[in-house]
């Protein structure tokens, strides 16, 4: 059993302040919702997101919805060896119960996690998805795993099998939840140790497909 | 360098039978776009798609879209050592360049794919995604392959390893880019060899991913 954080992602809702930009206004129009409502996308809200603080880190719910459904479909989490948490870049976290069935079309997906911006919580099949709010050092406080490997093309070089093969039960590992950039000081500090698992940089639910894969070889094979 | 082909992908524009159906209307309207230009979609067309032929391989763009964008994050894709080809349930293929961008955000997948069945060939980037009729074993006759092995939950058990070791240079490898159910008899046909490489049925995106990482260590580690 591990724990895999996508950490600082790239998922919030339109701030306040860009709620009233063209460009927001008639993307909520066109999904007949109301601007605050939405999640920020890159892809619809370009023009609105130039010059947004962290601007790197922000407005790709897309990417989370590749790694966070990369994730739900391996053996590994199918079978119960594996939690999922999603940190967000504005430290919100998303929970996920067991055997939850991400939705694989994006536009279900959006309104699902619009839903759990609104409501806290969402059933979907049996089980729970919760979102509260909690800084990534307040999430290893509570989970507490033996050890923490991010994974990061700024990392030690390694590859995804040395990674799998030291991992003791119940360690977290760590890998970015944003399309650029590093992580964050006040996350690294939390790091026992930072691997780059491959020769240059690759999108996240790549990284995340073959960590867990070599990790179920190391458990089931 | 080997091919990858993305067999009986459940992509398609509405047909025409249903593009007056109520809840193929509503979703194009809500698009500004004309029912006949969109692509057949389950998560929103699903009222009008009960009882179509052969509808367990139909309109899931999406995840043809997620094994698509797993095939090209590869290092295998961006080194050009692989080629892909997506051919869909209608007998259509799409060759993708070299070094091609799929989009990530689905929306602007969706618009290149919409765009590419109007016009037959799209730019993105420097190179072009080319679109034309062409069935399963038309493009085995032009690649001509030294071996062709179909990946499916009902082959002859394996692991993504040892097909990896035995796949000469060259050669094709087949996942269906469907969500359920096995090739069909012809396709299965024009298969040299059908391996099973996991306990239970997965998502294609999974298969794709996990068979291009143990043939990139083949040639690269």
């Amino acid at each position: 059993m591990i724990t895999l954080i996508l950490a600082e992602s790239s998922l919030e809702l339109v701030p306040p302040d860009l709620a009233r930009h063209q460009s927001v206004l008639s993307h909520a129009q066109r999904l007949g919702r109301d601007a605050s409502e939405i999640l920020l996308d890159n892809s619809w809200h370009f023009a609105a997101m130039k010059g947004l603080r962290n601007e790197i880190k922000r407005g790709r719910p897309d990417l989370v919805h590749h790694s966070m459904l990369e994730a739900v479909s391996t053996p590994l989490y199918r079978r119960d060896a594996l939690d999922l948490l999603v940190h967000t870049v504005q430290d919100k976290v998303i929970r996920l119960g067991r055997q939850v069935r991400v939705p694989r079309s994006y536009h279900r997906f959006a309104g699902l996690v619009e839903k759990l911006y609104r409501e806290g919580r969402v059933s979907a099949g049996d089980v729970l998805l919760e979102m509260s709010d909690m800084t990534f050092p307040e999430i290893l406080d509570e989970i507490n795993p033996p050890t923490v490997v991010g994974l990061s093309s700024r990392g030690t070089p390694s590859s995804y099998a040395k990674v799998a093969a030291g991992l003791p039960d119940g360690a977290c590992v760590v890998i970015g939840g944003f399309q650029k950039g590093g992580f964050s000081e006040k996350t690294t500090k939390r790091l026992d140790s930072v691997c780059s698992v491959d020769d240059g940089p690759l999108e996240g639910h790549v990284v995340v497909s073959r960590m867990l894969y070599e990790y179920e070889k190391t458990i089931f094979m």
